[in-house]
């Protein structure tokens, strides 16, 4: 007999869902919810609730949202702020809208700033006296940080910066240090510069130690906010328009058939598909698929094949074990990949014994590579983004985003050795198999990459004006 | 890297379906599926097959078919037995049909008998010698029974029963006692008259222990055979003409919403639905919504809930806990029950703080039904099958089998108080509900029923002719 | 790579232990673990930490504490606040004394009130600043409500009220109303007198909205606070008494045997074990075991064994179905009921079907009640506490707290018939199930009692002083 | 109400154990269990059966029997053969001995010939007929195999191959074969020379397509046994000391802390602990912890660890992902593994961000071998057992069994490349990670192996007596 107040959090893309009513009246709300929606039916039925209203604090651009889905499941109505793009029939709230949910009620407070029709959601419970006591923000305000306002275009992201100091300071502020603060996203996502790992806080607390409230005018604001603002992933207009227009209806994740290692070649033989390699970088580095693009299924997966796969083209799958096909499938049903033709049966280790080709890359510890700095048959190559360039980078090295290396392969010499590092080593990986599918032969990954050099305290170039 | 058998038991119905593969071949069949599929493709999955065929030993009568569902997630083809009654797109199947899945292959055997179509599988494993080591017999033969001939109507049942004989001791004994026996259902099932308890058998324990097969003559076999068989389940004909038409597609089972008192009594009001509650018999003799039908929770659920309620009437659904909505779902899913309104939002408990109406029924023991066999105002009514009542009954009991009361009501005394008993209570409990929704105010039910009876060595009578 | 910050809630007893730590340290804390302590060491093993520190935050008297269990898997020092009653080895934390786990620190803050040794814990980020984000109250400070003061002993009742306002006003609301508040139960625990449901808060909300603090003075708060307290639990000084000297270590739960009808009576018949039947009222209505006791299994199950049953007694168990079997033994295990003989086996079902006696309790609506209120030959008794008692009660009650009717079992007389109601009908069950032990023939239960009886607006009487 | 018999797997191993017993009496034996016993725990209590009775077939030589576990947690009597080498207190079945549960009754067959104290469990099921319907071989028969006789030493090895055709011939055959068979082992097992895939089976199947009884006299039997038996694993011997004298009481697998990178190094300092690295034998190739041992986590871990580690030594792990963290533990505990440290907290990446070292091995595939077939300055290592090589081998190649290859290390020469091949690279792997840790700076491991090379129909050389 309780306020619900359930957080789900869709690891990878770091998105966080809530599902928020009141079991006496056994009615609840789901607020932004992902694609694979099963897991909202099953907290409701344990909690004895039913959904009755679904809400959009935003039009996603970095997962397809599950409003689609749970109101099939569910009949439940969808919600969101007042925009002409909508294609599709839901409510467009206007602030001081109200959803009731028993005890519950969801206030509608228009925040625009990450995009023009963002609303957050006030939450009241009788119980607790008549003002609210939390407020789910989705990508107005996260902890440590804010939605970025650049992903409309140039044209309005300043705009929409101003109007993000304005929801922040006039709109979420006044609500008092005491309010509970619930964001849509977590550390890890790509819809701020720098989100804090805290996937809850207050107002308070973000008022004090947030570097978001640390500013003096609107105008400091918004020169903080825009400086050193990454690059927006390339698929998140794709995605954008998908939510509006209102995401097709799958029903559930599909099956994904295994195919034995002679299927899997023959399909990769029509030239049309990409292999995606899901395991890890040393296990890539050991031994591949001529041809595969290696995206390690870590939480950075989902935005990564977001960034480097078209969502029309056919997918190939690769995972270490079977233990991870699931986690893998998850990850491209929520952000849109429903072309994924099979998976390699039994892994590697099928295609290791049927002797088919098996291609490898080179890894190098960072100490390593700082003995080679000089080398002159050698290409050090910093596929990490400008933000992290400018911070400093390893000698030598020449600077190529990832995301831009296929239009840029031109630029590099194939009879060169390349290295290539970048934070870690992930998108060192994905890089480094792309220049192995376009016929560098010799290319080494550096495991740890800017990590390790850090923490081995190896000599750093900077940019010249930094 | 073996062959893959994996028997799914439907609770209940004690329906048996299987997935045969080969897990080195990445291929797989499901035989006889239930509706909610989930569980073939969870299996699938883990054990690396794709399901590539599925099989209908025969038209079903007592569940709703899971082929249409399992197409529609695996894109796999369906196999039958030949029959004209199919109304959808099947690759009907000859005797010596084969479907070949890596080392394991199935070959159809025609085993007319319960159905004229019925197919049974045999497997043949390539490691194990080429004659097959298996037989999948649907509902041909079940450890110590056999299915019934008798659900196509009288006209037909003898003819059936001649064929069964002939699919017994010609295609099937003549396979060898060495092989394996997996059987549609298991005991517990209408399918047979008296099904044994083993979900799995050879075929020489079945031709040494089973009354099936102690007959000396074909025309012994059928006397023993049609002698006694229980009156078949109302729902079976229904559900034969939905599966041979190819069942509605729903995707996965719907969700249950909650109801409060107020909206489930005002839903109940309307009067178009049947409050259907799922409690033990004496949670419902202790109090009940006045006009619920009692059918527990227990695994003769599905089969009562076929019997009693038409498909088509919307239902109100009460469980003891939340814990037991998601068996009631399933179990009213599996037999094509796709009109639940919603379930009362926890349970009696909120029925009666809102001090709604409530209705007991008397529970007694056997000693105290024993202590009133002569007394002058009760009405003892035996609600078991006639051939349970064939066997001996409690004196003085009169007997109208739980299935006919609703068209026999008038030929009891409203005045009387009724006693209601039947093999251990549940039926009885049936019987009891519906004496209470047709004003009979003093009724009472006898848990433990015969099987207390019995047990307690109370004195029987018999029908004069046995 | 973040703060964990994880809430386990013990249902029943409503219990809230905590998981703190930091998960790329690979540390975390357990803040008041229960006696199962399989849940921490799962969520630990999947966030990657090792729990190396287990804070009490006072002597529990509610339930078995899990610190000796959780030492002996992890290895984790034990630590407390400071007091001669601990009779064990762990570290007595003076206020400020820290405990670092990566990131995340620990902080102890003296809070004595519900207890003398009381600590709170701040949490601290180093992300987050450098003052707490976070306090863990224990039983100083709930949602909408404190730690009663009273479970020592009158003589230092007074006492720990007026400390516990200084801990209130003196070191909690100094932190800040921003700062997260995580206490150590939710609403449905007898540590508080009227608990909210929310399981978290902020300090600003409490203040705000919690009637803890809309007090003028310290003697306001105290009067406020010790008015109505209800009477504590008989079983909480055994149990505090357990855990100073150290729960004894039993490694995990332990099996509880299936018993046939006929053994289960063959240990009912040796006198000294107690059947505790732990199905609904209106299945113990409908029909029970003579002599049984019901506890229906409910939230308030734990806490109401903890009062009725002696910890050494031996138990037999009677539930619904298989299904409520785990629950019912997790809830005894972590009350400390180790003397479970064994549950009937196929629950009343096998009972009924043995033919062995069968008991059955009336069950009235409230408005059957209101029309028997001037009956000459029936007692209501009002079982309720007294500071129900005090609030209103049905005309012509009697009142008796159901805690206290074993002794006075002589003040009734067993010739009326006794209809026991209480706020729900689940105590009045527990006094119904008490009377038929004791020979009272003729007993009723009410359904909904209290709750219905003012849901019906049917007439009410107050105490003359109140 | 029915037979109990479920078969429970544990990977792996491929070692079978059985729940057995009558839900109707409530009442079930366990059947040779495994050392993490909550899986036998779990299943009596959803079937609603008391576990009485533990039986050993034999003294275990591959995993920690978890009779001792099991007893400690059920209070079950323990049941084996009869044997003066059994330590501790159990009951020693003779020929004919009988366990009763209920309708089914277990009854000791004397089979000796895996071992001489071993006992077959032949089941009667009340109803199926007085005659046993299947049999609990243990190591006795298999699938397409029989339990291995050379494991207590040469001298008596011929003694119970003798033996062994006695009770195969004598006494199971004549069971007639419409038996059952549930064998210990399935496929994987080096409890048998070539165990089949068939987790279950008849006797009549075995007898007719099983090389075990296709011989024309014992004599020929005993040669067809004897022949070209693979090795015993070095821990046989130690395993079964250990379950002679009774396996030490843990209570339950052991928690597996997380490891920081700085502290797992300085705990390899101390120069005693193992590093164990169970990732696949690319991502090993890739990058690992110089000085690791690699032993993938594929079905033949267990096995292997128990081949190449002593059970003293401490174990530091390093695990793919968290995900495989659980597998690992369970396998270490099956087979006696009570020193595990801990494990690489984030596995390799974290590894690889602290800048610390990383060797790699070569992988090559067998096209590339092929290519080298004739280079003077490899070693192509042939790694498999005696009969492998036996069957053909890579030409050039020598031999050396991996089990052997660490007391002939001084036989290779340290400034060639050593190129190690085995059956999948499976082996090879480990022989590489031996090489690497013992100084050798060329190491090449080829993935797929054998079975590759026989794909690709590249050369091969026999031996010249075969």
């Amino acid at each position: 007999m309780a306020l619900v107040l359930e957080q789900i959090d869709s690891e990878g893309l770091a998105q966080l869902s809530y599902l928020v009513g009141d079991d006496s009246a056994g009615l609840a709300a789901v607020i932004d919810p992902r694609r694979d929606v099963a897991v909202y039916l099953d907290k409701a039925q344990k909690l004895g609730v039913r959904i009755t209203a679904i809400i959009e604090t935003h039009i996603h651009a970095d997962f397809v949202s599950g409003a689609q889905e749970l109101q099939a499941r569910t009949g439940a109505a969808i919600y969101g702020g007042r925009s002409e793009a909508y294609q599709f029939e839901l409510n467009q709230m206007q602030e001081g809208d109200e959803i009731s949910l028993g005890n519950a009620t969801l206030r509608a407070l228009h925040t625009p700033g990450h995009t023009p029709e963002h609303i957050s959601l006030l939450l009241f419970d009788k119980k607790q006296g008549d003002e609210p006591i939390a407020v789910f923000t989705g990508d107005t305000l996260f902890n440590q940080d804010v939605g970025r306002p650049d992903l409309l275009g140039e044209d309005v992201t300043r705009q929409l910066a101003n109007d993000l100091y304005q929801s922040l300071y006039e709109k979420l502020l006044p609500l008092g240090d005491r309010v509970e603060l619930y964001p849509g996203h977590g550390a890890g996502s790509a819809c701020g510069k720098s989100i804090g790992d805290r996937r809850q806080s207050t107002l308070g607390n973000e008022r004090r130690f947030s570097p978001v409230f640390q500013h003096h005018s609107q105008a400091d604001f918004v020169q903080w906010l825009l400086q050193g603002m990454p690059e927006p992933p390339r698929h998140y207009p794709v995605l954008k328009k998908l939510n509006a227009a209102g995401a097709p209806l799958k029903g559930q994740p599909p099956v994904i058939p295994p195919l034995s290692p002679q299927a899997f070649r023959e399909r990769m033989e029509q030239g049309d598909a990409v292999v995606l390699d899901t395991r890890s970088i040393l296990a890539f580095g050991g031994g591949h698929i001529p041809g595969a693009l290696n995206i390690a299924l870590l939480p950075e997966f989902p935005t990564w094949v977001g960034w480097m796969i078209d969502r029309e083209q056919p997918i190939l799958l690769i995972v270490e074990s079977e233990r991870d096909l699931a986690l893998a499938g998850e990850h491209l049903f929520r952000v849109g990949y429903d072309t994924i033709v099979g998976y390699l049966h039994k892994g590697m280790t099928s295609w290791q014994n049927s002797a088919l080709p098996l291609e490898s890359a080179g890894e190098w510890t960072v100490h390593t590579l700082h003995q080679h700095l000089n080398d002159p048959d050698l290409t050090i190559l910093d596929v990490r983004g400008d933000d992290e360039r400018r911070a400093g980078y390893v000698p030598n090295s020449r600077h190529i985003y990832v995301a831009h290396l296929r239009e840029h392969l031109a630029d590099l010499d194939p009879h060169q050795t390349i290295v290539t590092y970048c934070g870690s080593g992930f998108r060192a990986s994905i890089a480094a198999s792309i220049l192995q599918q376009n016929s560098f032969s010799r290319v080494i990954n550096v495991p740890g990459s800017w990590t390790a050099w850090q923490a081995a305290r190896l000599p750093i170039e900077k940019p010249a004006d930094s």
